[in-house]
């Protein structure tokens, strides 16, 4: 075929790998009406393995863009986690601890959850379907150019990265090669990256000389704790239980450092174990119990815990990489999935405010910045964890060993990043702590904690964090304090005159003129459901009925009625901004908004 | 079309009428198998108007056939009752009280709800599409004939009723008759039902003087109380403000004796007065607050009270009649719609277990003493509550009007009847009380309490209410007690060595041999979750590991531990028979499992 028949198309973000990663940007940017492609070199989604754990931050994410329904419905909950160790008495093992599994209370979703990746992807695909979106596959990129020279321009009309992309048609063998001219890439192509290849990004860290296996099955056993997140230390190696779907269980398996590696090579060999083999090291460390052989496996394999970060993000503010193609750990913690989907939902708001010529390019360093020093403690995380959880136990013989102590310490020191929750972005153009005093019970560059509220109309309760949607406009919180007094009344009355001035950040970051496309306001006031008026408030507090809230507990039931001392929040009020992402962006007593507009100078464009 | 060539055609159950009592019905017996079929007069589906709203016990109902969700996205809630009266200063109204709408706390829905009859209709079309039922219309029964000879037959090929249908073809204007032989005919044909007529019930009661209209709108307005449901006592008539979904908002406006009554006959006269005179009416008893003529009304109407109630529900078990085609009542209260989805959710699972042949035809008798009774206990209600509501309020000119304490006592006095928990079915075949003191927390002939519990093997927790689907099953709960402990253990397994004997209950009543297919047996210890070993408990009572639970809290959150304190159950243990329509039928100590015998024995066919 002559060069010049060759395909070509525009587009303003191009995707390259449907996985977790790529799918949360690709729903995210479709949401928000922006031009985007997805293309993967899979033929088909993935169908088995591959699971992990979804953290209750996840959860939460997915829930901000009205995906988490289903991820409840079909996902197993972990609840509990169990500790078995060696007995003094029977030679085996015995339960030593049950705690919770998530060690954080403040989530909406206090537990883990465990679905395989298809069904995760499935939820994407079947919203991106709703929006007119499909995944290109099996589409392979073959090059990729970035024009020096158009690279700084960001004119609707420059697309400054060009990228040849090869349709594999495995039924016929023939291929063919297209070109999209695109604004943004987004290489979320897994731990073999060609994105990061292609620009020469370099992997930092090590290969740790674990080596475990993977067996998913449905088990026959009278070990009491198959349904919960179990880790057994025992003399005879470590076992960890991962309860999944339905009846199955995921166990991984520590082998020995010999029994899967060739010796010539010094490499992992699959071939030289299977599940059966597997299972036989995993039944030495159940004993007392016993796990019956089945007689299928869903899925096995065997790996080695590597911990890598690549050393850079992204490459000029224009092709960013995401996902497995920038971190690699262990699986056992159940990280993956979680670090790779928070990653562009991280990246996803700042591309869209870019592309709408809201915000300058700068706001794309912060991704970098916010989530290669987040994979960074990740990987020290890891490595400490998986470190405890390789070793031997401390026993009467072994007094070097590692100890339940230790060990539980280690989960519960850890609980932010097993849970997702303790995510905490450093100070930025877009996390000014400034004002952190006027709210201690918020942190400022963590998400915004959960709290029952009730709808000052109609007492309805309502989770904050579902008012918060990843609608890709920032959320300006009015803590209005008690406005059944009068008094206060007058203070939230100026607070709104003076927001509504045209040189405040309402005004000059709402380049449409429309204030609500790029915010939304909520109030909250400290008055009580029988006194509070919802109509009191000041119009701009309140474009819709639905938009004023209490801190007050519901007619019935006992939620609620401490937001501003879960918050710590003065009956003077406050006024806290949120970010697109969920993450508390700048808090401001109700004189300070000239701060609020020095943030939004920050990365506005300035119109 | 000469005779002989009409359609005919067999069917277990016929249903006449598809509004909420029908398609409960045809819902319930589609699910579990039954051949039924359903018509209904209507040419198309209701569209607008003829709300009502939604009590919790009849959210708790939908959720039990797993239909709630949609309702819940769907509905408005009610969380506050707001009570304004004459104000002895302004001489309008002011805000005199604002409590809970529901006033029982034991629901897992505390909230009234409000959605149009055609959404509610949708749900169970929608629903019954899935299993591959349509609504036959527009279609009337002609004739209806129960056959003296057959009736009492319960063989499976004996059909004893025999209805003449006509279809009518609105475009063409031509009818098409079939016959259909069918076992049962279910009534559900609305307040003038053919049925009823058909064969002569009466309906017995009377009509009030009290004359209300309606309109729907989305009013723009200045009172605070206009998304709570609010009742104004003014001196200038009263009316009552439901919310609805969206924006709108329905009231009632109780009009004056002569405003709508035509001089001649006497009787309402829709041509009389309008949606505008209606709000001229409402603007007067808002005053000082204002609200606006709209630019349209949603829906209007007026109305009489009438309250009455049929003077029976079924002709020889064959024939039943239900919802509206038996009683008439305000529709203030909001009870309508609920008293007759619950209508049929009490007679389905009585005809799924005659029609396969469990239980006796006796069983169906039930139906009209059950729901009778609650028919005339809620006219009893309906008249006192409506009295009030008419009359003027009480103040320093009227001495005798109806004081807002009085209005409030009988708000919620009469909490049981609007909340639709309250519903008590007395003693009878399938309530019996003889060990109501073995769980005074529960009550034998109420529904089943929520309650949240605990999974043993993997701490997830569950409300016992979604425990128990409208699945036609009868739920045994086995209250093991302390099963962490090795005696209540011993206990627990004789209990279970005599439960599984082949005279006692759970093998008379499964006629088919496997027991799980009348049963479901779900077992709830009050070990504690670091103590519980799932496991320990015998087969019969862990048919899997998800049946077994533990009355302890959460592993985080402060849900649960409480079932036992709750209910009233010692440690000791007890037994609990559900009906499969979620009512306490039975309770027994683990040595009286005889009496349970004889309850099943009380409406078994004795196979």
């Amino acid at each position: 075929m002559p060069t010049n028949l060759i395909k070509t198309s525009e587009v303003d973000v191009l995707i390259i790998g449907a996985g977790p990663a790529g799918l949360m940007a690709c729903n995210a940017l479709a949401k928000a009406g922006i031009s985007v492609r997805i293309v993967d070199q899979r033929p088909n989604k993935v169908a088995a393995g591959q699971a992990d754990g979804i953290q209750p931050r996840t959860i939460e994410v997915l829930q901000s863009y009205g995906l988490a329904d289903r991820l409840l419905t079909e996902g197993n909950q972990l609840h509990m986690a169990a500790f078995y160790n060696p007995s003094p008495d029977t030679g085996g093992i015995e339960l030593t601890d049950r705690i919770p599994d998530v060690s954080e209370t403040a989530t909406p979703y206090p537990f883990e959850l465990t679905l395989h990746q298809g069904a995760i992807e499935a939820i994407f695909l079947d919203s991106m379907r709703g929006m007119g979106v499909e995944v290109s596959r099996p589409v392979i990129p073959i090059s990729m150019q970035l024009s020096e020279k158009e690279k700084h321009s960001h004119h609707i009309d420059v697309y400054p990265v060009r990228v040849t992309l090869q349709t594999v048609e495995p039924m016929f063998g023939q291929a063919k090669t297209e070109v999209v001219h695109t604004k943004y890439v987004i290489g979320a192509d897994g731990a073999h990256s060609w994105v990061r290849k292609r620009f020469g990004i370099a992997m930092e860290g090590e290969q740790t000389e674990y080596i475990w296996g993977v067996v998913d099955m449905v088990p026959e056993t009278n070990f009491p704790d198959i349904r919960n997140r179990t880790a057994i230390h025992s003399n005879n190696g470590s076992c960890m239980i991962i309860p999944r779907e339905g009846d199955k269980v995921r166990l991984y398996i520590q082998l020995g450092d010999n029994a899967a590696v060739d010796s010539a090579s010094g490499r992992v060999d699959k071939d030289k174990v299977g599940p059966h083999k597997l299972l036989d090291v995993a039944k030495k460390s159940f004993y007392p119990y016993t796990i019956e052989t089945p007689e299928s496996f869903d899925w096995w394999t065997i790996y080695t815990i590597g911990q890598r970060v690549a050393s850079k993000y992204c490459v000029d503010e224009r092709i960013f990489i995401a996902g497995d193609a920038c971190h690699t750990h262990s699986p056992k913690a159940g990280q993956g999935m979680n670090a790779s989907m928070n990653d562009t939902h991280n990246l996803a708001w700042k591309l869209i405010h870019v592309i709408r010529g809201w915000a300058r390019p700068s706001l794309l360093k912060t991704y970098e910045l916010e989530r290669r020093t987040y994979a960074q403690d990740l990987i020290s995380f890891d490595k400490e964890f998986a470190k405890l959880f390789s070793q031997k136990p401390k026993t009467q013989h072994n007094k070097e060993g590692v100890s339940h102590e230790d060990f539980l310490k280690a989960f519960q020191t850890f609980g932010g990043f097993t849970s997702g929750i303790g995510i905490h972005y450093g100070e930025s153009s877009i996390v000014a702590t400034l004002h952190q005093s006027y709210a201690r019970g918020l942190s400022i560059g963590k998400r915004m904690p959960p709290q029952i509220l009730i709808r000052a109309a109609d007492a309805r309760p309502f989770e904050l964090q579902d008012l918060l949607p990843s609608d890709t406009r920032f959320k300006v919180l009015i803590f209005a304090g008690d406005t059944s007094q009068a008094t206060q009344r007058a203070k939230v009355d100026n607070l709104a005159v003076d927001m509504s001035a045209s040189h405040r950040f309402l005004k000059t970051y709402s380049p449409s003129g429309d204030i609500f496309a790029a915010f939304d306001i909520l109030s909250i006031s400290s008055a009580t459901k029988s006194e509070v008026r919802y109509n009191e408030l000041p119009k701009l507090f309140r474009s819709h009925w639905s938009k004023v809230f209490i801190d007050d507990q519901e007619a019935r039931g006992r939620r609620g009625g401490d937001a501003y001392t879960n918050y710590g929040i003065y009956p003077t009020g406050v006024v806290v901004i949120v970010r697109p992402d969920g993450y508390v962006g700048m808090i401001a007593p109700f004189d300070k908004l000239q701060d609020v507009d020095q943030y939004f100078r920050g990365f506005t464009s300035g119109f």
